[in-house]
């Protein structure tokens, strides 16, 4: 079963990153025991959007809540994904195909706000906005949320790799 | 192969939390398909370790590099258990055993910095230390190494649970 939900047809950040920085556990899509979060843009408001249910060996403490490293994992590759986005529609990029090579961002710093527990085995959906876009630093915004209720923050302050 | 490094035949912390919090798939000594990172109290010099080599799927982008989010996942284990040793010493607990029952601190808010690739397939060592130890509210600091190499330093506030 795949965890993630496939959006749309469109293609996915992680499938557009050059193979070389596609080996993520988290979101690569070389990796064969990873997880494989996709990011998609939603160029029609400025976001981009990760829907995941993590598979339920994935508590936390208590084994009716989602592991907070979980939490923090996802954040990193959705964030990444999405300062990569950011930075290539700021370049005039307004598609994405396997064939993009968009340029790979990693974490420079990473904060995360646990807001209330998040549920095991439903869908989390998580919303990434640009706060800043740089010559080579991206810095993004990120909510995750279940249904309606809110359950973690992030910001992140991504780089550029220096190869796309 | 047990990916963590039994530093003594001392308890560490995880074995002493209460069932109900063991689950975590972190550090949980309960939850069977995970990672088992084990924290260990050195009150010599009032730090807290954690030692583990992640095993080799969890790369991040280029396979010779530890995945951000795996770092940070051990972060947040290592964090709050150091957050439960330091709250159970200044409260005038000397020492661990699996019948201690020590309290289950959470995440709230987890900030990592990055500051350089963390080599894969070499054990890394966190150390953890008390910034600030309140009524419910412990903020630790913690650095992680691998052999003389700062990889990357982090900072919890974490809170304790209202049950052990």
């Amino acid at each position: 079963m795949d965890i993630n939900q496939r959006m749309t047809e469109n293609c996915s950040v992680q499938e557009a990153y050059g193979e070389p920085f596609q080996h993520c556990w988290g979101c690569g899509v070389q990796n064969e025991s990873g997880l494989h979060i996709r990011t998609y843009p939603n160029p029609e408001n400025g976001t981009c959007i990760c829907r995941v249910t993590p598979p339920s060996q994935y508590t936390g403490g208590v084994p009716k809540h989602l592991f907070g490293g979980m939490i923090a994992m996802i954040f990193d590759c959705h964030g990444t994904a999405s300062a990569a986005w950011f930075f290539h529609q700021a370049h005039g990029g307004d598609s994405l195909t396997p064939e993009t090579q968009i340029r790979r961002f990693i974490t420079a710093r990473l904060e995360v706000d646990f807001r209330q527990p998040t549920p095991m085995n439903q869908e989390v959906q998580v919303t990434a906005v640009a706060e800043e876009i740089g010559e080579r630093k991206v810095i993004v915004r990120m909510e995750l949320t279940v249904g309606e209720k809110l359950c973690a923050q992030a910001r992140m302050v991504a780089v550029a790799t220096k190869e796309p």
